[in-house]
């Protein structure tokens, strides 16, 4: 986390889930998912969560609402996408939010 | 997850913590905390995930900056604040955000 400290004026993608059961690809394809977010143009960070019952938060935080769509639009990442929805998730929703404020110690 | 549907024009905490060891009081808190959020006006829902690890993510929804400060303001969580600096985290960060847009399934 501790790389994460910019000022305002960035964007943080709000990824919650829930995992189906089995691995099915997902390991290996999501740290290969971070590993290409940490390449892209506008990428800060991300930190995420998941916990033993499959329900999962991972936030990542971006320089512009452009350096998102470009992400989105990713190859390996648009299959990966197409995976989450068909075999890796039974939910999922993702928010895209504007960073107005942040505070802590 | 399923009650939080909203449309654009809302706002997103996102909290990040590292739990330091031992319960300390936490777990009885964190429900009575919950609890009272969802008393607040303008709360909408939360969502929280923390691993075995101690790392934990908890997104609160929120209609407006003045719901997120008023409940910043609230007496016992005010005091619960002050607990978490002393000694139930090593660290934390929350960042206050508008949200943009949002899919999924």
């Amino acid at each position: 986390m501790a790389d994460i400290n910019k000022q305002e004026g960035y964007y943080a993608v709000i990824f919650t889930s829930m995992r189906t059961d089995g691995d099915k690809g997902y390991g290996a394809i999501a740290e290969r998912m971070e590993e290409l977010a940490r390449r892209q143009p506008g990428f800060i960070g991300v930190e995420s969560v998941r916990d033993a019952s499959g329900s999962g938060i991972t936030v990542s935080y971006w320089e512009s609402l452009e350096a998102i769509r470009d992400w989105k639009r990713n190859e390996e990442h648009l299959s990966a996408q197409q995976k989450g929805r068909d075999q890796w998730y039974s939910q999922y929703r993702v928010r895209i939010c504007k960073v107005e404020r942040e505070y802590g110690f």
